[in-house]
């Protein structure tokens, strides 16, 4: 297991060991991401965040988990005015862009073209998103949440769990991603809940077959709630070949208090990799949930900060030395908590 | 009087006290924000500076303003690419994106909306203007450039002075907002000189009158300048129904060299919320003026920096700290004096 | 020789001795680019970057220079959005801006319009492209990589040397800044390949004559590629009336290993300003020279960070100051090297 220097691209990359050694230096994170101590371990490094298709809370979330550290961030977002437009290949932005910091966040519309830019870069690149093909930060913090709220309801891990997902299960890539990393686990249950137009592709759902996990497909939600984790999804509207074909679906499952209720088990753990549509027309996760303390949704974002300073700090190799470089926090932080 | 953690959304919500209190911390950020001196104090802390309207200065302001106190500013710009055109509700955005950072400083073109993103933050929350509602940290400025510049002219402050306000006075939010704080004071003078299409909203000059200060209305500029303060304003065009109704207006008052030689006392003040409209047709504020010394526009500008510095360690508590964490400046900086 | 305070306008505003400096001082900041040390010489400084025309690398360049030597960037891009959009005076924008920032780089499209800007700054500007007329850094990271390079094979300096420019003389910006530069230096054989309706003004030529130089106009690559350097550009596409015109010379020369075997020396440094363009139909440069040991195209982007920490450096007058504030770097490096 060996992280210095290394790209995170695909979540396909990663052993069972190293996701929990991930998960262990992302608890070591605490402290530091909810602002009772700071740590300056990367004073003095430069995080070159690279934005070729916008995300606002990717790139937010990547920014402040290295500022959290003590470094500085140097951005660029949209494709329009860069050298890429120019002729210029991938290979050369990444030779040339690399000189420029210390580890790269990168995020463009191609799939594969994070891969193929790592592959020339002088530092190490983490894939923010490349089009529908992998986000794995997304699913390293995915997994880390379920695994944090299954620890607070005193079981033991993600063994033996049951999941449902819901929604767009065809150009969901979270939700392709967290399949990928669940056959690394065992004796999952997962259900998988959506139209049929918009299943899961079956090649995973056959990976996670092969990992010996109890699979279901459904279009009834209801029926299929009695879940330890349910994953609420978002119609991807802009991957749909019309906006027309996208609204079809838009609306179709509604996870509410009612349903909750109704059909859920007494502490599933709701989960939905954000941004809700709270449109009348959608509402897929409705707000009538905000007060259930099972409702994990806020918890999960706020992990992908930890996450991603624990991908810093082990591909950096510095793990060690975060809590050297530590004090309190010294300003109001109390409405935080 | 307490700050710690509060929102500054509205210039509504300060005493005269908490004014005062304001631009006694505002005037001790002089040194840092000269730069004979840096502090530290906020380092480690992180600003979400969140602009979903464009305004480079008040942007640039603030976030230079907490640089000043060592911290760092993660930005996000636009409204396109925002997870609010999926359907995302505000408060949802806030309590995301309030996981990310400090403080949080925002601008929307939506009146309202900074209050209600505010409501569900995590971190206290400064209105960096909200279309045509509130700009507070603007109107504080402004105020405190008065305070300021009529101080080094040996009088003792607001109370007993007399200004006039010039120009768009119907659109013009940082007019409105001036005259809200100044019903804090004592006995002021106000004269409002606009095309009578553009005057004051009639609430405004009614809050004014019910505060004990004397208004008088005019269209005529030349006539009511004998002013302390002469606050001069650009037209809004971007609020107009029409640019062609706009431009009825343009250049309608021209202060400039002649005019005040002739119509304003000695050492009239000049302010202007810049950016002044310099093209030939408008020349509101004419650059012949730009030797005079009672021209305050870029003193006032330059005391955004501090009023926002004042904010920052007001709401995050650190105002007895600042001085413990500085250092003389080692670089270079006399061009700047 | 003095650099305290000074604006970097224009490559014609320098001696010999002062481009002598400049290289010596970038020598220096080796340690802390190639990440083995790192300072905070700057520590609390801020540079105002100010892109109103698209530049990523540039751009990139100047904030992780300022970043290297422990200072802050604050940043805007675009053009709409500013308050120039609004009738403001570059002199006004200056005079705000300049308040927010210690050193400010700046991008413009029109010629002269940075100049303007610097007029009315309270802190030092450094040129970072203003339209068709300069971009001093990229000129002097240009002469800075021929001299590392040059000496890097056991040979003195820029006097004696020959060197090729191909491709569009007559819009490449980087070639009549580095023309001029040339003109400090002593007996340099210049071949200027290009077709005859994209050859180098004449004005230039002669200046390059009038210093002495050996001036060869030609249409031919491959008969004029005898030379210690050979220096190759971009279609300017964006400078041309119509894309159809810039169309008609893409691809017209096309420097690659079958060429460089044949034509070149067998020491021929290959430079390129960057971004070169791969697309088949032009591939001016052809990647089968990316094993070349020759090929300075990468080295000369990362001399960019070089030179432009040293005019940080000697403009805010801290060049004795870097390493007394300087410590290892602490963290990961080594696929860098």
């Amino acid at each position: 297991m060996k992280f210095s220097g290394r790209n995170i691209l695909s979540v396909g990359e990663f052993t069972r060991a190293e996701i929990e050694r991930i998960f262990e230096v992302a608890d070591r994170m605490e402290p530091y991401a909810h602002r009772r101590r700071i740590t300056k371990v990367l004073d003095g490094a430069i995080l070159g965040s690279m934005f070729f298709e916008p995300s606002t809370r990717t790139r937010v979330s990547f920014g402040c988990a290295f500022n959290l550290l003590g470094g500085e961030v140097r951005e660029t977002t949209g494709f329009e005015s860069s050298s890429l437009s120019k002729g210029e290949s991938l290979r050369d932005t990444a030779r040339v862009l690399s000189g420029y910091s210390d580890v790269i966040v990168m995020r463009h519309p191609q799939a594969g073209s994070v891969a193929e830019f790592a592959s020339a870069s002088r530092v190490p690149v983490i894939n923010g998103g490349d089009g529908a093909n992998e986000h794995p930060s997304q699913a390293l913090l995915d997994l880390y949440t379920i695994r944090k709220e299954i620890r607070h309801q005193g079981r033991a891990g993600i063994d033996g769990l049951s999941i449902g997902m819901i929604g767009d299960l065809k150009f969901g890539r979270t939700v392709h991603s967290l399949c990928k990393m669940l056959t690394l686990f065992k004796n999952v249950s997962v259900t998988l809940i959506s139209p049929r137009e918009l299943s899961m592709p079956a090649d995973i759902v056959e990976q996670l077959r092969r990992a010996g996990h109890n699979v279901v497909e459904s279009d009834n939600m209801e029926q299929s709630l009695s879940v330890d984790i349910a994953y609420a999804t978002r119609i991807q509207e802009e991957r749909f070949a019309s906006l027309e074909e996208a609204l079809m679906y838009r609306g179709r499952y509604r996870l509410n208090k009612r349903v909750y209720t109704q059909f859920c088990k007494p502490n599933t753990v709701i989960m939905h990799p954000l941004p809700r549509d709270s449109r009348a027309e959608a509402n897929e996760l409705s707000d009538d949930l905000d007060d259930n303390p099972n409702l994990a949704i806020f918890r999960q974002a706020d992990n992908g900060v930890l996450v991603r300073m624990a991908l810093f700090v082990l591909i950096l190799d510095v793990v060690d030395q975060v809590d050297l470089h530590a004090r309190d926090v010294n300003w109001y932080t109390e409405r935080r908590f």
